[in-house]
Parts: structure tokens; C-alpha cells; sequence
């Protein structure tokens, strides 16, 4: 049994090195071009699928619908959950990350960015920012909807919507693909590899690269790897952990 | 209540003049701008939906995937069913609709494409282009699938559906667009207006177009209309009136 988890191609603000979070950016032509490689990637390799998840974010949205297009599997039923959106940045969604480390210092930058529990400022309850105000968000409980997460928060999040739909439909012997953010997959990961929290902050994930968990029928993970171009996914991983001014290797 | 309705945009068969049906054919340029357009005005109209239903076929797919775009949706959930399907056209399929007058003549042609329930060629069972035999269809019981539908076939299989899914969602409050096909929204409005069997089979449904449906709190229809340009609409529909060489006016 396999389970293919997708970080959606680069988006503009990921181009413009924006802290992006919730706001709802599009992808770049670059992460066009990702997603398209992806999709022929799992086609090429003899990937199929019974159903997908993603986010209600448009750039992991249009990630996974330009894979069904390149595999041809536009049909699929497509399952999206607010659950799997990336972590909530609070106020510092929208800031330049290099100019936010020169305003609070690259050590509270990276505490915010790199830790495991804490908190970055949260949006004020009206910023239209906030969730609570927007149309995306009207049908889920306004008490449920975060100002801000921590990485801790967003695991909380994402691992139980992951065992009681995503797990579910696998023990139903679904093959089941995943469009996501970097932290709805570190979640992931943390969770299906048992890594600390200490472990799981150093975790890079690269942008349109499948990565593959296989199972046995204990769900108990096999092994896992990114499918594609050994020097690409490197390549990828470190642009990601530079970003972040972290120089440590992918796990 | 409303209820907003869409025929998918042009597609590279509309173009080329060929039978398509159950063909996954992708939209041509031009269609993917209708379906853009489409998009457009439903957002500058100031519609919103809580739920979108469309077939397994591409081309109404992307026609939806493109309003939503437009509209700053994507997020909506989509339910895809083959029931939405356009009406199978058997044998007929991937011929040229000049070729196949010229061969069968034209009264044979217009009784296959504008006759209620009499049924054009069938495919045979070995054929490749049998849905029995193709991906898309892989989950339904292969009774149930086609070889060749008359409209009568088709609104047989569309309107259960259309009944206990789309019609229960609105009775639920909620706001449904359907993106489809000709057949599909002719099997709707048949059901909807109280059409005849003769009534149907002279209505043409433009391209793009969205065709909204009022209804009063006991689900009877108050009126219909399609949105946009009355000279664009008028031209469209004839368009595809005259694809069928039937030169009568849009209902």
C-alpha cells in the first residue's frame, strides 16, 4: 500500500519571499511547470489513484488538478479540507522574510520559524486577514478558525482529519494522492515516521516532488522516497532550507 | 432559489464538426475563454455557491475548474458523477457530422440526433472505445454503462440523479452550478420546463452560457433566462442550431 504526498510548485510568494501561510497566492510560472512534472512524473511511473486530497488554498488546489490533468485522471473524486491548509502565520503573513530578520533579529525569526510550540503574533480579530472574516471559511465554526499556529497547532490540526478521512479510505484499500504545504507534510511525516520534535524542524520538503510512503498491512511504514532526479530533489530541499537559513540536510 | 447551469465551453471536437459523446476531448482555446467569461459574469452578477456538480468529462471539468478560478472559488467542493455524462453517442463517435450526412443521408443523421428515442449505431462490445473497457468507468457495474443512448436513454440516467443529489442539496438551502453537457441540460430542461418529447428535441443549448433557474419555495420554476449579451446568446444558440441544420429558435 503507497501513499503519495505532493508540496504544491512555488507560488509567487514564495518567489518573493513573502511569509505566506493562509493568503491564498497563486502559483508562479515556475510552480506551474513543478506541477506539471509531477503529474508526468506519476504517470510515467505507473501511479494511479482512487481519490485525492488537498487544501482549500488555490496553490495546492491547482497543483493537484494540473497532476489529474497530466495523468488524465481529471474524473477523480477530489476531496478538500481547510484542515490540510498550511500552517497559519498570523501577522507575520504578507512581511518579506529578509526584512522581517531585520526587524526583529534573526534569532526571534527563527524562533518563530523553527520552533516547535511557539508562537508568532497573532492577526488582531479584525484584520481581514482573519479568517473569521473570509467567504473560504464561512461554513466552519469561527472558534475552530486560528489567528496564528505554531507548528504544534497545525499537527494538531492536520493528523486527526488525516486518520479519520485520509487513513480510513487507505484501509479501504484506496490509493490515495495528497496536495499540500510544507508543514500540513511535515505533520505528515512527523507522524508516519514517529520523529521527534526536535527531528522534524530540521525536515525540508522540496516543491513538486511526490514523495512515496509505502506500507505494510499493518500500516506501518516500509520506507519512503522522493520519486524523480536525485541532484533535482537535492537541489530543491536545499533552496527550501535556505530560505529558512538552515543548512541541514533533508532526514 | 436558483439554480445556475452550464454548457461546458467549445470543444476541439465542436470545432472539427465531429460526434462526440463520451469522448474526453479537451476544450479549444476559445472554449477555455467562454468558460472564462462564464466565470466573469457570474462573479460581476454577484452569484455564489455552496456546492458544484459536474460529469467525468474534461471538458466540463475544466469549464467548471475555470469559473471557479474566475469567480475566487476553487475552494468549493465539486462532486463528479458520470451521470452528468453527455448522451452517449454509440458508433458514432469521433465521425465527422458532414461525412456521416453524406453517407447515411440526411434525414437518417437528423432522425439519430434530433429523434427522441430512436437509438444511432451501437458500439460493439470489443470496441476500445467501449466505457466497459476504460478507466474513467472503472468503479460502476458494467451493465450500467452505455453502448449507445437516445436523449430518452439519457434523461433517464440523468434526472434520478439530478432528483436525489443536486435537487436534495437545494432543498437543503444550498446553492448548486452545474457545468454539463447539451444533452444533460436538455434531460434537465425537459424536467424542469415540463417540456414534451417534441418541445426537447428543438431546444439548443450556447456554449458558456450560464442559464439560471428561479424557483419558488415549493421547487416550481418562476423563470429562466440565460445571463449575459442577449446578441451573444442569440448567436450561439444558433450556432448550434445550425450544426444540426435545424434553423429554430431558442425556446
Amino acid at each position: 500500500m503507497k501513499l503519495i504526498i505532493v508540496r504544491h510548485g512555488e507560488s509567487e510568494w514564495n518567489r518573493l519571499n513573502l511569509f505566506t501561510g493562509w493568503t491564498d497566492v497563486e502559483l508562479s510560472e515556475h510552480g506551474k511547470q513543478e506541477a506539471k512534472s509531477a503529474g508526468q512524473l506519476l504517470k510515467k511511473e505507473g501511479y494511479d489513484f482512487d481519490v485525492c486530497y488537498t487544501s482549500y488554498l488555490k496553490r495546492a488546489i491547482q497543483t493537484l488538478n494540473t497532476i489529474l490533468e497530466e495523468m488524465d485522471r481529471e474524473w477523480l473524486p477530489v476531496k478538500k479540507s481547510w484542515l490540510l491548509n498550511e500552517r497559519h502565520y498570523g501577522a507575520l503573513q504578507g512581511l518579506n522574510k529578509e526584512e522581517t530578520t531585520k526587524r526583529f533579529g534573526q534569532e526571534q525569526v527563527q524562533i518563530w520559524r523553527r520552533s516547535y510550540d511557539i508562537l508568532p503574533p497573532a492577526l488582531s480579530e479584525d484584520d481581514g486577514r482573519n479568517p473569521r472574516h473570509q467567504e473560504q471559511y464561512r461554513e466552519i465554526t469561527k472558534e475552530r478558525l486560528p489567528l496564528v499556529e505554531s507548528l504544534k497547532d497545525t499537527i494538531e490540526r492536520v493528523i486527526p482529519y488525516f486518520e479519520q478521512n485520509i487513513m480510513n479510505d487507505m484501509k479501504q484499500g484506496k490509493r490515495v494522492i495528497i496536495a499540500a504545504h510544507g508543514n500540513t507534510i511535515r505533520a505528515l511525516i512527523k507522524y508516519l515516521d514517529r520523529l521527534s520534535e526536535k527531528e522534524i524542524i530540521s525536515v525540508n520538503i522540496p516543491t513538486g516532488i511526490p514523495l512515496v510512503y509505502e506500507f505494510d498491512e499493518d500500516f506501518q511504514v516500509i520506507r519512503n522516497y522522493y520519486l524523480g532526479d536525485k541532484d533535482l530533489i537535492e537541489e530543491k530541499t536545499k533552496k527550501v532550507a535556505d530560505q529558512a537559513n538552515i543548512n541541514k540536510n533533508q532526514k
